[in-house]
C-alpha cells in the first residue's frame, strides 16, 4: 500500500523505521500525486509551509491515521472527508498513567510541605490513600488507565465523563454531576480532549466548588480553563496547587505568570509522548484494516470531536 | 489482664482509647507494682527520666509488645528476658509503601529536571517503568509491600535480603550478591532495620557500585551509612540524589550539611507512622495470644536483632 507521511520532517527519522518494521508491505512516501495514496499518516505541522492541508485531492485514501492522540487541529478541517483515526498508543497511555500517578502521589504525600530549610517538621503523616479522594475528568482510555493504577493503591477514585458510563470499581459521574465530582476532589486530574464541550469547563464558578487546597493536575489540553480564571482561583485557594503540562499556547512564554506562581508547577508537555515503536503497530493495524475494508480502530466521531 | 503502658506520656492520649477499644478486657496502667503486670506495651522514651528500663522485676509479664516497628533501642537491653514483639502495623506498612512509591515515581519521572525558571525544556519523556530498574534493600513486610505496589506498574523490581529468599515475581539477591543488586539500581530503596549487619552496609565502596545518577531513598534506619561517606558519594554522582527520612541523630541538626545539599532531600521521619487504630488491633491480638500461651506474632529474634 502507498502511504503519504503527512507529518513534519523532524518526525521522519523516528517514524519511518518504526512504521516500516511494523508494516513491511507499506510504501511510505513524503510527497507524490495525492490521488495515488491509499492512506495518510498525519501529524500537526504538515505541510511545513504553514498552509492548511487540503484533503480533497486524496481521492483514493481510505484512512487518515493521526500520530497524535489529540486531533483538534485536524478534525475541524472542512476538506477532510476520509475516515480519521486517533492514535491510541499503549506506550503513550502508560506514560500518561505514570506521569499522573507520580503527581497524585506528590500531592497526596504533601511532599512540598517539607522545604529544605533546616526545620524538622516532625510527625505529620498524610492520611492513607484509603481516605484520599481523587477525581478524574475524562474516562476515555487515559482516564480509565489512571483509575486502574490508582485503585489497587487504595485511593478513593471517581471518574467524570459526559456519558457517565459506569467503570468497574470506581464512582462515576455524568455530565450534569460535575459539581459533585469537583466537590469531592482533593486531587483532580484532568485528562480531557479539546472539544467545544470541554473548553472552559473549569472556570471561576466550577473551580470554586473544589475543596480548599485541592490539587489540580491538567495533562489533557490547555483549553480546559481560561488562564486568568485559574490564576484567580489559585489566589482563592481552590485549587491550592496546579500542575500544568498543557497550555493554550505552547511553548509557554518565558514571562508567563504560571512560571513564577508559587503554587503552579509547569511541565513542558511531557506527560505523554507517542512512542514510535508501540504506536507504529497501532497505525499498521489500521492501515491493514482500511485496505481490507474492516472496521477501523479509534475512529474519530466528528460530532464529538475526538 | 493487667498491662503497663511503658511509653512516653505524650503517647497516652492516642493509644489508651485505641487499646481499650481493641481489647476491652485490658486493664491499662501507667504505673504500679512491676510484679503485678501480665504484659507491657513499650515505646522508646520510657521511663521519661532518661533511665534505662529494668525489666527484671516484671516477673509475671508474658510479652513486651513494642509500639514501634524498629526495636533497636530495646533489643539490646540485657534485663529483657521476656518475649519481645515488634509492631507490624498494616497502617504503617501502607504508609511506608505510599511514601516510597511516591519518591520512586518522582525519581523515575525526573520531576526535578523541570525547574520553574521559564525555560520550556520540551519533549524529554522518561523511559517507561517497564525499563526502569528499582532495587529494594530489605525484603521483610515493608520491602515486600513496596515490591507488590511497584510490580503492577511495570517496574523491574529486585529485592536484596540476607537470606535471598525468593519473592514471587521479582529478582532476588542474597547477602553476598549485594554488588549485583546495587549495580542494577537506577532507584535504590532501603528499608532495612538497624542491626550489626546493616550498619554501614552502604559505604564508599558499595555506593560506588551504583549506576551514575542513581537515586537513593532511605526510609529504614539512619545507621545504614556513615554520613560523611554518603556526602562524598553524592559528590561523585553515585548516588545522584538521596532522599533521606531517617538519621543517626534525630531531629537532624539545623546546620547539618544534608539540609543544604542540592542533591539531598530531607524528610523529617515521616515515611511511616504507626496508626493507633490499626496497630492496637495487632497489640490486642498478641496480648491475648500471650495470655493463652499461643505463639506470638512478630516475635523478635534476638540473634538477628529484629
Amino acid at each position: 500500500m502507498k502511504v503519504l507521511f503527512a507529518a513534519p520532517s523532524k518526525d521522519w527519522a523516528s517514524w519511518q523505521p518504526a512504521l516500516e518494521a511494523a508494516c513491511p508491505e507499506i510504501e511510505l512516501h513524503r510527497d507524490g500525486d495525492p490521488a495515488s495514496f491509499d492512506a495518510l499518516i498525519y501529524a500537526p505541522g504538515y505541510p511545513e509551509n504553514g498552509e492548511i492541508l487540503d484533503f480533497t485531492p486524496f481521492t483514493r485514501a481510505r484512512v487518515v491515521q493521526s500520530l497524535w492522540a489529540g486531533v483538534e487541529r485536524i478534525v475541524t478541517n472542512p476538506t477532510l472527508t476520509q475516515p480519521l483515526c486517533r492514535m491510541v498508543d499503549p506506550g503513550l497511555e502508560r506514560g500518561m498513567t505514570e506521569y499522573c500517578l507520580g503527581w497524585v502521589m506528590r500531592a497526596h504525600l504533601g511532599m512540598d510541605l517539607y522545604a529544605q530549610d533546616g526545620i524538622w517538621r516532625g510527625k505529620t503523616c498524610p492520611p492513607l490513600a484509603t481516605s484520599r479522594r481523587v477525581t478524574i475528568l475524562g474516562m476515555g482510555e487515559l482516564g480509565r488507565g489512571l483509575a486502574a493504577a490508582l485503585r489497587p493503591l487504595g485511593f478513593r477514585v471517581a471518574g467524570w465523563s459526559v456519558s457517565g458510563r459506569p467503570v468497574e470499581g470506581i464512582e462515576t459521574f455524568a455530565e450534569a454531576d460535575l459539581p459533585a465530582a469537583l466537590a469531592r476532589a482533593e486531587i483532580l486530574v484532568a485528562l480531557l480532549p479539546d472539544t467545544p464541550g470541554t473548553r472552559g469547563l473549569l472556570n471561576r464558578e466550577t473551580l470554586a466548588l473544589l475543596p480548599e487546597g485541592a490539587w489540580l493536575v491538567n495533562a489533557g489540553r490547555g483549553t480546559l480553563f481560561d488562564e486568568a480564571d485559574l490564576l484567580a482561583a489559585l489566589d482563592a485557594g481552590r485549587p491550592g496547587h496546579a500542575v500544568l503540562d498543557v497550555f493554550s499556547a505552547e511553548p509557554l512564554a518565558p514571562d508567563h505568570p504560571f512560571w513564577s506562581h508559587p503554587r503552579v508547577t509547569v511541565t513542558p508537555h511531557i506527560a505523554a509522548a507517542t512512542r514510535p515503536e508501540t504506536a507504529a503497530l497501532i497505525a499498521a493495524d489500521n492501515l491493514r484494516r482500511a485496505m481490507r475494508g474492516e472496521p477501523l480502530r479509534f475512529l474519530v466521531d466528528r460530532t464529538r470531536g475526538y
